[in-house]
């Protein structure tokens, strides 16, 4: 998040770091200063024009309100409010109209959601998206520092021959995958997947577009890749299909599989862009398109997006141009 | 293949191994013996009841037909033969009957399309099948020997801080998934995803069901698992669907969501059958359900299957009780 808004030069008058009472007093590094921690309580957000928040769904829960109140704008990468009516979820290159509707807080999508609509939206501009079924292959960076540290654990004991241990995830995941990802539902569905469903239509507008995922955690550090198979409304063609994610913004194409050019995670961590590729026809759904989307899911699934809001925000005038940030 | 040969006690008069000339000479060890390996060519199938292909589709277009003159039954393992309409194309649990029309040749399938169908015969048969979309995730096995060193050196150099090195597969495949398996055809679809398309429809009878089907590798040594999402003419029940599951003698439910259990290839790496869990409506489709299958694809993908219709075919008197065999 830090370097984002460094390495973007996003225009920041002053920028103060909150975390909890642990991390207090730690210092972190921004544009050659270092910054001291501070606790982050209610009250702290006086005098704050935008805070990103990334402490997850507890802390947004209990501080947001108060920095709405104090007058300061919430980015928030945490789940807790995406879903609420009053809350728009916003991804700049699809739906930035909806930043205009917002009452304080702006809520910042999931990550193998928004890898997978930097795919399905240019195409359903295009065709008029009917379904679609996705399968995602997640890194374990979505699982936090400490999801990391477990594969780097397991691979390095299983280079010494050592027992593998485990902790984060429920099973092994060095040398092998587990179709799990976030807590199961009544339905069957984990968390991970009803969001894929539910905030795809919040986001491109399609409140009963039909939706089932399957998500996947793979033994790969960054970046999170999505095999999709969307069904339109009207005759695609591959040809126009590519010409459609080469001019979106958010989209990169790469697909030109007899070179062997297709996305892969490894090739899109740290890079701003979403990659598509292996674009063709589906041969299982009536108008259908299947093709596969690799984007890093720290920074288009999380950091990334929410600083394009706030420089969309202000591109708009929706926000003052030197902002006093906030991160928590 | 030797292994399981011996470990389920299949009835062997003789055993007779066959390579390459450049192998030729060296041993491998069957139920405590040394049996030496001789040359692969033509006229050595003289005197064998049956032979058991697994050296590629060159191999066995060069040879099988001069095994078929010698009166020897030939199971193939390769995909030179599958889609001859002259060839049966045989999973033990789905279409045994096929095994009485061939005419010297039986295939094996391919290694995914075997693993898919533990799970989605079943449920063709209480709900039949209208189309179906399939995600897999393969391991490295699947291309081989060469395959799994390249995970395992890739692996080891990063344990050590060594560039990673690949020759094998055209991507790094530790810490990343390719999204390709086989060479690309026409269509933008991969050989190994068209396999899954051609030889499910042949397997199961239907010869219009529509497949679209995305393969990729992922750095997992042994079992594949595929995500589906498929469409039935019936209404669907998750119980139903379950209990057509656990009473199929190919598969295994292991479907406790909520206790962590599903399967996972680690899981279900040299177990007979392959693990079906996942089981949910498929909130995409119409009468549509979504689930998760694991299966060794060294076993049931390939050996295992191989071994099953051999055995098969003694039981229903269609091979000699206890017969001379040949491992090509």
């Amino acid at each position: 998040m830090l370097r984002l808004l460094e390495e973007r030069n996003f225009p920041v008058s002053t920028l103060r770091l909150f975390a909890s009472a642990r991390s207090a007093g730690k210092t972190a590094g921004f544009k050659g200063q270092k910054l001291v921690i501070e606790e982050a309580r209610p009250g702290v957000f006086a005098n704050v024009d935008v805070a990103f928040f990334a402490a997850g769904g507890a802390v947004t829960r209990a501080l947001a309100p108060d920095a709405v109140k104090a007058g300061c704008l919430v980015i928030d990468k945490s789940s807790a409010m995406r879903m609420d009516p009053d809350v728009p979820l916003v991804i700049p290159e699809i739906n930035p109209e909806a930043l205009r509707t917002h009452k304080g807080i702006i809520a910042n999508p999931n990550c193998s959601t928004a890898v997978a609509l930097m795919g399905l939206w240019p195409l359903h501009r295009r065709f008029g998206l009917k379904r679609f079924i996705a399968a995602s292959y997640q890194s374990v960076s979505g699982a936090g520092a400490e999801g990391v540290r477990e594969l780097e654990a397991q691979v390095l004991a299983h280079a010494k021959g050592a027992p593998l241990e485990r902790k984060v995830f429920r099973h092994q995941i060095a040398f092998n995958v587990i179709p799990q990802v976030d807590s199961f539902g009544a339905d069957g569905y984990t968390g991970e997947e009803s969001k894929i469903m539910l905030e795809s239509r919040k986001i491109m507008g399609l409140p009963h577009l039909p939706v089932s995922a399957t998500c996947v955690r793979v033994p790969v550090v960054r970046a999170h890749s999505v095999a999709i198979n969307a069904e339109f409304e009207r005759p695609v063609s591959v040809a126009e299909a590519r010409e459609a994610i080469a001019a979106f913004p958010g989209s990169q194409l790469v697909d030109e599989p007899s070179q062997g050019q297709y996305p892969t995670p490894l090739d899109f961590s740290r890079v701003v862009k979403c990659g598509v590729g292996r674009i063709r026809i589906d041969t299982a759904l009536p108008n259908g398109l299947a093709f596969w989307v690799s984007g890093d899911n720290l920074w288009k699934g999380a950091a990334l997006n929410a600083v394009q809001v706030a420089e969309l925000m202000i591109k708009e005038g929706l926000l003052r141009p030197k902002a006093a940030l906030a991160a928590v």
